[in-house]
């Protein structure tokens, strides 16, 4: 099994952009990027490839190989998936919350395809069996559209369903999901910069630190 | 094991008033309702409870126990709580998307507590073992609330991960939810109203049907 982690730093996440600074926000994706390949290497998947771009600079001290490509996201994914052999798990780097007990669950599922669906349709992980036979299409429900590829080629699906990894980190409420659900440098570093609004509402607020 | 759903149909749901007018919400949670008792039912959960305002007029078809407390929702579930003597489930009524497969993995875990977090810190359901050793304490960061409950009454806790259990429908947005991943008559409702914006997008946007 080979993970693969599509990587993105400069002027990352600007959804992101009331709650941090450009400069923390590309502190913050980095960190997030470390959580995931930790997660991934407590749960034994070691053979890990982040596929990016020169100018995001990668941290050359987190063991993974990199791979660049200038191509858009699904060509660039679609170019990889065309030379391996093996089984690939893709993740985004945006998903802090995922935890080594996800990672071993997804990749024993007994499918061609396991999907884990995101907030309005994405698609956050996918673990493919038979990358040969696989193509993605990310953006524009991406989810349905996995969905339709795998029974386009016959092939056999599981949907996970998580809320951990249904929360992609895109905009301030999802800080929250950091603080609550979060662990590792992402945890550390959404709690030193933000306290929690409790306000009798059913959802929390996300606060400035002092 | 007994569930008891609180239920609101007057003036419910007001953040969905930028999609669906007043009637077409109070329409829209009764069928949400029917769903979850629907779901409750083939997972082998008969015992219903929900607990309501006589204002709120459960309907009268739904063969379920009917309880009225004009008390807020907290005291009301925690009156609740000191009467009954077997386990309880406690599951929100705009939850849509449950389905019998989540009640049946979550009676089944052998812990004093299940929490299902909802998002921003939300509880969207508990399963109570011990229903007259414990709690409630909706708002406010329940999820946190729950978790410090059981602790402090030395009771175990296990966190269940789900995004559809995590989906409480409470904004347009989530109305895309229950056409992507919902069943039943919810589903059915939101698809004769709405259509789904297909972007280039990562998300996909709500679109009202002509």
């Amino acid at each position: 099994m080979k993970a693969l982690i599509p990587y993105k730093r400069q002027n990352a996440k600007s959804r992101l952009s009331p709650a941090l600074s450009l400069r923390e926000r590309e502190q913050f994706v980095e960190l997030m990027l470390r959580d995931v390949v930790e997660s991934l290497r407590e749960a034994g998947v070691t053979d890990i490839d982040i596929l990016t771009t020169p100018s995001n600079g990668v941290p050359g001290d987190l063991g993974t190989n990199i791979l660049f490509s200038e191509h858009d996201l699904n060509e660039a994914i679609n170019q990889y998936l065309e030379t391996v052999n093996e089984p690939v798990l893709i993740l985004m780097a945006d998903l802090p919350l995922v935890a080594p007990r996800h990672v071993k669950e997804i990749v024993a599922i007994d499918k061609d395809l396991v999907i884990v669906p995101g907030k309005g349709g994405g698609t956050n992980v996918l673990c493919i069996r038979n990358p040969q036979r696989f193509y993605v299409r990310y953006y524009d429900s991406s989810f349905l559209n996995h969905c339709r590829i795998a029974e386009e080629t016959g092939q056999s699906v599981h949907i996970y369903d998580s809320f951990l990894l249904s929360t992609d980190i895109d905009e301030p409420h999802d800080l929250i999901e950091v603080m609550l659900h979060g662990h590792g440098l992402s945890k550390a570093y959404v709690d030193s910069k933000f306290g929690m609004e409790r306000n009798g509402k059913s959802r929390a607020g996300l606060g400035l630190l002092q």
